[in-house]
């Protein structure tokens, strides 16, 4: 270990030539919008030599006063009302799509059908017909395509994932997952937001929450062989955020889950927006044959 | 607060007249008929003033010369080597069933027929078919029955059971417990000890480990609705405990499930004996409409 | 591992012969009077085949009501007013002091001078030139003697002694401990009772909460070398017990130390009964050369 | 609650007008350079409106090889050897020293005598003198200036801040802090790099990583009255980075301390890398009369 380890890693790395930029495509200017950009912004320096320079070529949403801003706001070349239409622009390689989830599946498929690489956010899609499609549209073009699932990149995750791919673990016996949010119980006074219908959203704690701990259970363990899951909607008269009355909440407002691998291990996934006393709360865990790995909630709780 | 109370409860209690006396006949003189005598001799002086005083009047088990070094050990006025012998004292009004399953329902239901009182170590039976014929005979007798699910008696659980039952918590959204041990993983090199034999256990992790859980959930949270589950055998051949081959292990080692209970909460349960790094860690979590409630585990670990 | 070994440990060990019967002579019958007895009723039957079997000579109290309310719960022979009294009783070979502070130091040079081993509760003396007359005597007699720091017979402790001793952990860093009560906080209303006054107790949470953790550290790590504390009395002023107004606290409700040991290591003690949320919440944790050692709160919490 | 708040806040903010410009000149690239850097490149976007904006003028650094890269890298307009060449330039506004603590206190100074507002990296300096140079300075000039204590932004932190100062805690009895790391442990065979050596970092565990809990101390609970501490140094020589010998470490690999506040809390602080098993652990605790206040540690362990 030298000086330049440790904390410090990076810190002195030295660039040969120039990366290759990447003209990049948003759609959405929400929370995932921001994330995702914030993201491409600090790529060039944080992660050096970078593999590649985001160009922030477009960014797109439904409001023009609001997209506008953000285009300011985070620097992009152009805004568009219509993804259609930021397709067409040649600079842009990658579509990232940070939109809800009823906007996944067509963008990004004629996206891909357009020749460009295309980064979708979680979950994929509404259904699973859905996310076929997606993904025989990429498949069909060979363009690069990923998934937002983030939190395979957290040091503990990858950590884990080294001890099983060594072979250190030993054979797995169980994987438990939890992801606990409270953002919609009765105290919160929650309206009808996108989040809760599912015409938008496909589905609610088990599209939001639940597609990461199911993908850190693809990441870590495997294939999974069945799965036995019940929903439950606690809240399902909620106000229109319109203000013009009650709207019915069709999706689920937490979910628990009984898995089983392909390799034999079985376990539990959990996931909840009802989850008093937890504002953000992951933890999964590990049980096999010569230890065990557990990562705890990452967020100072 | 003053001085007798806190630490030192029940320190300055009082007693008048005399308890009555209760003869205790106790099946089984191992782990459990151990830790049940333990509590019948330490009733009179801790649970003070005792609402009886036990007398240990039979001890009874297979092995005579392992069942009269109980009868010494304990101070049981006699020991029996057959259970039906023991049921004929007078003497005995309470029968403790602290045997292997196998041995719970014939010797409960004769207790029950002959006018004792019922304790049985859990779990109740093998099977549901067993537990109900059990049932039927305390109930036809009219004597008093009990099951030892002794978390119930935990200080933390009895003051989940009061938060919820007083209402501060409100309506109740998730249940989660788990209990996890580890005393059969490959390196313990564990026979095929009757706990691993579904002729005289009935079931495994399920019996021994999940009748706990499933009983603290029906305590605190209600009467289950429905429950979907799935079961283990990691090791599936152990070496038989005479030394003569192997023998198929016919039990679970593990299990997880999903829940749901009558008033509309849902839940895992989660039980093993492969949960590496947990020699007996048993943990809840409920969250409600206004608070969490939650039981660590009680041992250090 | 077999059967009879795990959990059920000793449930069939075999006695050869009789253990000696050892005469046993308490003073108090209050808090630790009656964990001390129950104690000895244990031993018979839970160390098997036990070393010694205690017998119940004499119980001594200041009142006669209580003290012959206590002889009658627990089983003793007789009971005493006076210590002195007791101590003359020829039956009795070891004096168990479990008495308040004020009562350790003259009743166990007593004992120790009259030939019987002594077993006194912890914090031993008021002050060291107490426990230094005590030392000599017991020294003199040729008796054996202990002070009931209990914690070192904790399994978790016992563990990282033997990790300790075996060289597992190689050199020790840091010992850092807490033992956290909250019983004299403000809303507990508590009046100033023996434990608050220094003529009786010595000392407040050193004596009561440090001697554990201090012995623990002297235990796990090694001599102390040096020591530099703080104390704090929160609340200076409370009720007399009888109601007859007002007292002055003139022991510690708080102290903080930083420590360090002859081997080097370095770390810090901490206790309080001002520690809102813990109710009896005792940790330590060593960090070393090839490891960490820690040990969590014994009490579901 | 709002679409727009919760996990979403500030992504719709709208800007009015343009937020000023502010020139910031850099006083180092490696760890600290990085950081901050990192820290103005985000703040036109995502603390939006911003309250400024962070133009990047120039960085310092010795080596010209590595600073011309680490202008490229992060996007500076310049790049210096001399700082005082560097607080020449006009377009600064903001001196921004991130630099190894021996050049702390110097280009601070002149910072401030040029009329540029000052921002330190922790520790502010490596005695007390050369701190209340540099505060003196600054408060001639009458410029801006802070210390980069960083974890007083912690969301946690603040919460307790809030608890504390709205008077819900009520009177603060204890305050306890631990910051411990590992990274020069014997196994990582660390270097006597400058953050050893006395005469650059001033101290070692003291000034690193015990000047963000002595902070926070201060932050939440107040002004310290006393202190009392122990050092140690576990490993007294290291080789020397040039691979020319060993030399001596004269700075502390870890301490311990026991404090006291005006407002009469006590508590204790510890630092330390030799932290066996904790990479970054920092966490915190404070007892008040209505509560406990508790910050876990912020990272995946």
């Amino acid at each position: 270990m030298s000086e330049s380890t440790g904390f410090t890693t990076m810190a002195r790395a030295r660039a040969e030539g120039e990366a290759p930029v990447i003209g990049v495509g948003m759609l959405g200017y929400d929370f995932m919008g921001k994330a995702h950009t914030n993201a491409y912004k600090k790529i060039p320096y944080m992660m050096y030599p970078p593999p590649a320079v985001p160009k922030l070529v477009g960014i797109c949403g439904r409001t023009e006063e609001a997209v506008a801003e953000a285009k300011r706001r985070y620097g992009y070349d152009d805004y568009y009302t219509d993804w259609r239409k930021m397709l067409e622009n040649d600079d842009i390689q990658l579509f990232d799509n940070g939109g809800p989830n009823n906007v996944h599946a067509e963008p990004c498929i004629a996206a891909a059908e357009a020749g460009k690489h295309v980064f979708c956010e979680k979950p994929l899609a509404r259904t699973a017909e859905e996310a076929k499609l997606m993904l025989d549209a990429v498949e069909k073009a060979g363009v690069k395509h990923m998934v937002a699932h983030n939190y395979r990149f957290v040091p503990a995750i990858r950590l884990a994932k080294e001890l099983i791919d060594s072979g250190k673990l030993g054979q797995i016996y169980h994987f438990r997952a939890q992801y606990l949010q409270e953002w919609i119980m009765p105290h919160y006074n929650e309206k009808l937001i996108w989040r809760l219908r599912k015409d938008i959203a496909g589905s609610g704690a088990i599209g939001d929450l639940g597609s990461h701990i199911v993908d850190l259970g693809h990441y870590l363990v495997g294939d999974y062989k069945s799965i036995s899951a019940m929903t439950r909607t606690f809240i399902e008269e909620r106000p229109l955020p319109d203000g013009s009355g009650t709207g019915k909440v069709d999706v689920d407002d937490a979910f628990v889950a009984s898995i089983e691998f392909d390799n034999g291990a079985i376990g539990t996934l959990e996931c909840t927006r009802f989850g008093a006393g937890r504002k953000n709360y992951q933890v999964l865990e590990i049980n096999a044959e010569k230890g065990r790995a557990a990562s705890t909630s990452s967020w100072k709780n």
